[in-house]
This record gives structure tokens, sequence and C-alpha cells, in this order.
């Protein structure tokens, strides 16, 4: 039997904020004892919008939530700025926090890491909270080993504005650290059409599709003599963010430090 | 029962020249009667490296050979010169030619068709001859009036110099011709490294991947509302071009003029 | 500039009749005149939950819908008693209906043809909307002549109950159509664990994956010697039944017949 | 600079044998020093049929093969029974084996890795040398920790006699020692068609796809709450398993036992 888990989710509101609420309602040992919200103070959150069917006190002051509630781990899918406060407030009150928010920096790390030591709890801010895609990246960098020759493929829908997607630089960078620097492609190779053989991150082309219907996915292909070795994520709706952080709110229990990033509490 | 038909390879040494000896050799209804061949003129091809177990006359004189073994076909896979001369004389000799070398200008499929329909046989020339490519092609047309959105990615071994390639190119060719011209992508995208969106032809984004192991392949990805329609092509080897050889010998028994390119013989 | 086509929407609470109202609210040459509901009648639809921002007359008495608001098309999602009932009413008011409910026996086919007829308007029913799905239908039939061997693979969400799914079987009907039954295989291959080859349509392999995070996918790969060609479906949420819906509407204006199957509009 | 290691090739006319012949040749560090096959005894390799351009002596006499040119390694990639006679012997002679048969008892394992220690050098001993498949294996049973739904597809030529394949059961008896045994899919599905939620290992659905044209190709796919995550293995010719003989040469110089699985040197 798994301990039961008492949890705040600050931001209930927002598109993450409402899927971790259902989340911590439909996961039989996680207990959702308050929700911190910046308007409707003291109102039940059965009584908002959409979440009908979920009771949980509304508190606007954080730390009269923590007073009264008591929570062991806080959610928190706000802003950077509010996130870095409560973060901070979380635990000097002995609350756990479970961060997915950005904007966090070194110096910030570094200052909460010391506070949650002092308080011998536990403390994960993640940028990227998708299980799979983590694991896609970990997965690249630990072939990257054994094939000398790779290419990326992101797919998203075509509302995106920028290409190359973020987690697709941060593939190449990963596998760009643990191989030597290295031009792919025939030495002589010519584009008939310009930007066919697509971008050049340290060596390795990374194309980006863009088609309505997608939503986020990457493919690393890693090709050698007779073979290739496929590592592929979809990720079909914002659902996928909520693995990590079940993930997280389970691991968060049990550390006695912050970490930072999701690749570290995954083996 | 289908009745036999009689073949005769031309240039039976070559990489592709082999498969169609060994085609013949393998296709019930099919009859290898002669190769044409610059060489080894009077010998039999079974004395010769390669073919130790396949029996028939080496003829160095094509218009000896037809006189001599009346083929019903002659399948060519020489090049473009010989191509040429060997395609004509085998229409004046009645000879029905299946004709796997490019180079013919316009004018020669003009002259060649009449020579054709005055004999009254058939003659198919294909610069490629794999059934699936050509399908994927067609099919891609055929989607592009109900998708207004497609990318094509094309990955070939690393030896590859051009990009992207000719399928690609051609591919995109045929949507083209079907759908009003169209920016695909979001009206403000950006590339934070140059080259990430591809190459574009009339709008339509073409991605060259180069990896060591793979040989030839290709996906046409259509995007829409909710959806996407994918089809892919992969040449796993040579063999793959047999399909095409074995469907046009068939077909050209019942023609009455030349075609130009398998995708008139495909429904 | 294409003419306006003014729309009626049935049942546009449920899940499908929401997407169509908001389909037809952002064409820009669909106009929405009314919806017909078994509730709220007179009210006006921007005072319904989920639709605060569209407006549209409430109708409870269809007759008096088509009478008030004389729409060119009716857009029917509803079940197969009331879409059936809903269809012949349309005809007799000359409404032509736009039908995605299953349930019509060759009877009520044939009778509601003749109506169609008789008006001299068009009408389409049709249980699946998904264009590229019927595609990837209409592809693999064709693909089926010049590949002797194929298998499907399907995959959906684990809260599906049958295997394997409607569009797998149909598709391996179109496919047994169209080509001489086959034992495909070796001929002795054994299964070590059972059920490892699938289940057999015809002949045909058919293979259901079922895992959470997947919404509805197929695809269809067909083998030949060197080569693959391999068509695949993704409806990543149900709006893709729209693209359907919306090319139903316009072309339903162009018949003079009722059409069963959205593939006999789809060249 | 990588130091030249001196390689001897035990069986250099089959099928993997040729190619190792031609991997060592290729390898600028490597040194082909000699082959021991059965007959030819005295000649070169480059009298023999296919070996024209590689020169090396030819032994049939492995002890004096031994004797007379000292290799670093053996790579063996006869028959069980020749490469179990042949891994003893050129432990004795302080001749790394680097050996690709399979049919080793867990006797013989521990008599050899007992010599191997004792002579103090290293062995490598692997049933299976695609690195890419290792890999595939590796990353499925790491990514089993979070995901708790996988699926196995498996896809081969049509002469395959077996189905499942054995990599097919080693992913799934790996994925399986890692977490608890789990009824996947909906509790109450069915299947219309028997067989088409294909075999089962330890709750694991394993599908097996026989078309002519593939190789050898696997997909282990994890579904999760909105996302997925796919690991592919494409073996396009048996050039494929050089990458892990190669890897085997390098790392056994390293070595002082014997290593049974490639996946004990990968990382």
């Amino acid at each position: 039997m798994m301990e039961t888990i008492k949890v705040a989710v600050a931001g209930p509101r927002g598109r993450m904020g409402r899927e971790a609420v259902s989340l911590v309602h439909h996961t039989e040992h996680f207990q959702l004892v308050a929700v911190i919200d910046r308007i409707n103070d003291g109102k039940d959150l059965a009584d908002v919008d959409h979440f009908s069917w979920i009771h949980a006190p509304i508190y606007t002051d954080i730390e009269r939530c923590f007073r009264e509630t008591k929570p062991d781990v806080l959610i928190d899918l706000t802003t950077p700025e509010a996130g870095k406060h409560h973060t901070e407030i979380a635990l000097r009150y002995g609350v756990r926090p479970v961060v997915g928010t950005t904007g966090f920096t070194p110096d910030d790390i570094e200052r909460l890491t010391k506070l949650a030591e002092e308080k011998e709890i536990g403390a994960i801010i993640a940028p990227n909270f998708a299980v799979g895609a983590i694991l896609m990246m970990k997965f690249a960098q630990m072939a990257a080993k054994y094939f000398t020759d790779v290419e990326i493929i992101e797919l998203h829908h075509d509302q995106k504005l920028d290409a190359p997607s973020g987690t697709a630089v941060k593939t190449a960078q990963l596998i760009s650290a643990v191989r030597p620097s290295k031009k792919q492609g025939h030495p002589d190779e010519k584009e008939t059409l310009e930007g066919a053989r697509g971008a050049t991150y340290d060596g390795i082309p990374i194309h980006s599709v863009r088609l309505p219907g997608f939503v986020a996915h990457q493919e690393v292909i890693f090709g050698g003599n007779g073979q290739a070795l496929t590592i592929r994520h979809d990720s079909f709706h914002r659902g996928s963010f909520m693995s990590g952080v079940k993930l997280s709110v389970e691991t968060v229990m049990k550390l006695r430090t912050l970490v930072y990033g999701l690749e570290h509490i995954i083996e």
C-alpha cells in the first residue's frame, strides 16, 4: 500500500493546471487538499467553471493555505515570476515543490537547493515533464556512442513559429556532447534545391515539418552499416506532461535536495 | 494458363541486367531465348561468370539475334545510346521493346510511337520501374486534391550526391499540378537554424536525409484538421525494379502503341 | 467567389455535432442558419453552454425550422432513428441532407434515393467522414492489384473493446475484392506463441494494437520483391471527421441523387 | 593513433565470414593475418573465389595458424561445434576469441571464463552482433520502468518459419523482468477475428508481420497518457552484424575475462 500524498495545486485554471488538478483527483494515493489561485479566495473549486465535480478549498494567500491544509507537495504550474516565489515559500513551510515553470537562474537554483537541504526535503523543477521526450533524448545520447551518423526530424502543428523546436536542438546538443565533431553525408553532396539537407547543429542535420493535424513529434534516426535505429516520441495532447508530474510528486517525497531537470530522476 | 512469352535481354552483365535475366529465368510463363551482349558472341550464358546455371545463346549482332530466336519482347537495360538504337531495331523486327534507359527526347518518343503504331505492336519505355514508387507518386497526387498541406521526406544512403532526389522533385511536381500554389506553415514562421524547414518546390517542403545503412525511401505526409495521411515507399534493394519489368513484359503484349512512363499502364 | 451555403445542424450538443457547429461557423462560405435540438426550443445557441460565441436559433420542430430558415443543407449527426427521420423530411422540404449516422437499410437507401431524384437534389449518407481514412482504403485497393502480399496494423486507445477495428476489416474486404484468394507467409510457418501472426481475413493478416495515448491509426503495408509500400492514416482527434463533412456540404449542392459512402464522391 | 590489431578469421567462406573478412580488410587499425578454413590449406585467400583482392594465408590447422601468424584476436563465425573448439584453443594460445556462434552451455561458459581469467585475456561470445538491436532491447527495458503499456511489432521476410522472432521474445523477457505482471488492453476487449490482439508474453502483445521485401525489423511501442515512445531497429542486410564484430574486436583487447552477450559491453 502506498501512503497517501497530500497535494496542493497552484494555477488550477491554466491549461496545464487543469490537467494537474484532474491528475491529483484521479490518482488513488494522491489527495487534493487545496488549490492556490489569484481569484475566488474562499470558494470551493467545485463552484468554479470546469471543475463542477472536484472539491477543494481555494486560497489566494499561499502561506495561509500551507498553514491550514498542510500539504506534502505543491504542484506549481503558474508563471516564472509566481513559480519562483511559490517555490521559496513552500520550502520554508516544509512543503516539497514540484515546479513546471522556466525562468530559474543558476543563482536561484543554488539558493533554493541550499534551502531544500537545510529543510531536509526534496524539490523538483523541470522545464519539460514529458517522460517520453526525456527518455528519447537520453536514449539518443546513449546510441550516439555506437552510431556515428544521425539525423533529427521533428514534426509539429503549423501554428508553431520557430524551427527547429527546442527539443530538437537540445537532442542535438546531448548527442554532440558525446561524439567527436563530424561532417555527415557525402563530402561532395550538393543541394539542387537549397535547404534540402536541413539545418545543422554541430554536423547533425535537423529537419522541421509543420503540418496541420500534428501535435508534437520527434524522430531521432541513427544509420550504420546495414542498419538503422530510430527513437520516436509522439505527444498527442498535453496530458503527456502529467506522466512526469506524477512521477515527480512520488519521487520528491524521497529526496533531500533539489533536482533540476526530469532527466536526473530518470535512470 | 498464361501463354509463354519469349524474351531476349540486352545488357545481361550489368547490375539491372543480371536481375532481369534472373527474373525471366524464374518466371514460369517467360522464356529466355537469348541475350544481347557486346562480348562473348556465340557462347552460352552458362559459360559466363555469375550465370553458371542459366542457359541462353549470346548474340553480339542484335538483328541476327532477332532473326534466329524470334523473341516476343526485348528487355533493354543498357545505355541511353544503345537503348535508343535497340528500341528502333526491335520495332522494325516486330519485337516489343521494354526499355529502362533514360535519354529519349520528345522527338525520339514521337518517331518510335509512329513506328510502333505502324507495326501494330506495343513498346514501353520507363525511367523508373519500381511499381511501388510509381504508386506512391500517383496516390500523392490524388490525395493532394483533399489535403492542402503536404511535406516530403526522402531518405537515402550517404553516398548519394544530390539532394533532393529526383523522385522527391517529381512527386512535388505532380502534387503542384493539381493544387493552387500555397505557402504552407505559419506566415510568420522563423528558422533559428537555417535550412530547418527544408527545400521548397512550389510551396512544398522537401527534406533529404542521408544516412549509411539506408537504401532509397520516401514518405509523403499530408496533414489536415486532426488527421494525417502518409504514403511511404521503401526500396530495400534493386530487385524492386523487377516488379515493373515483369508487369511491362506482360502489358506490352497487349498494346498497339508506345507508352512512356510506367504510370500510364498502372491504373 | 464561392456562393454562401445556408446550413442547419441537427444534434448540436453531441461531440460530433459541436465540431460541426464550429466548422460551419468558421467556414467563410457556410452560414449557420439554425440548429435542431430536442431541448432549448426558441432559445439562441449562444445562451447554451459551450456555445457562448455562436449565434443561431434553436428549433425542436424540424419542419418549422425548414419553413422559417430555408437551409440549403442539413448536417445530421444524431442517432440512427432520428437521422433516418430527418433525412426524409429534409428531402421533402428540398433541403439536402448530409448524414453521419449508420443504420440505414438497403431499402431505406433505395427509397431515399428515389425521393432525392424526384426532388432533383443531392443527399450524402456516410458512416465514416474521415477523408484520410477513405483515401487510405481506396489506395490500398488500388495497390493490391500490383502487390500480392499485404498486412494491416491498426492502433487504437486501450478503451476500445473490439479487435480488429471496423476500418481494418473494411480495408481487408476491399483488398480481397480485387485479388485472388491467397495464403500469405511461408507455407510451413509456425506460431511458437499463439496469435503472433494476427487475425486473418481471406488470407490477409490483421494486427490490433491497443495502447493508452493512441487515438485511431492504421497502416496498410504491402511487400514485394525488394520493396514495401505503406499507407498510413492517423486520426489525432475527432476533428478529422470534419474534413469529410465540409467536402460533403460542398459536393451535395452539385448532386441530383443520393450517394451512400464518402468513397463515391472522392476520385 | 589506435594500435593495429592483428586478426584471424575462421569460416571465411560463409555469408557472415565473408563480411568479416571484408570488415577486417577495410578497417584501418585492423590487419588480416590469416584465415582458418577446412579447405584450401596453404593457398592465399586471393586465389579463392570472391576474394580476388584480399591477401591472407589460409590455414586448415588452427594451432599452426596461431603459432605462425600470432593474431591478437580470432573472429569465429563457424558452427557451434567448431566455434566451441576454436574458442578453447584460441584462449590456450593467448588469442582473444570473438565468437558469433550459439550453442554454448552454461558449463562451457564457466569453463572458458576460468580459462580466460587464468590467461588474463578477454573473450567475447555473442549470439547477436547487431549493435542497434542490442540497444533497442536495452532502451525498451529502461522505458518499461516509466510506461506500463507496451506492444512489440516485428517484421521479417516471408521465408521466416517461426513467429514471433527470437529478438521479439527476448525483448518481452527483458521488459517483463522490470515490471509487475500486467494484463494490458481493456479488461472486456473481444477479438471478433481470432488472433487480432497478437501473441502474449507475460501480458505483452507481440505481432509478427511476414512480407516479401522486408529483411529484419522490430518496433517496440510504449503508450501512456497522451504520448507514445517508439524504438525501432531496421536490419537492411547482414552487414548490420559487423558493427558489433568491430566493437567486440576493439573491446576484447581491454578485457581480462569472458563476456557473454554484447549487451554487457554496451553501456
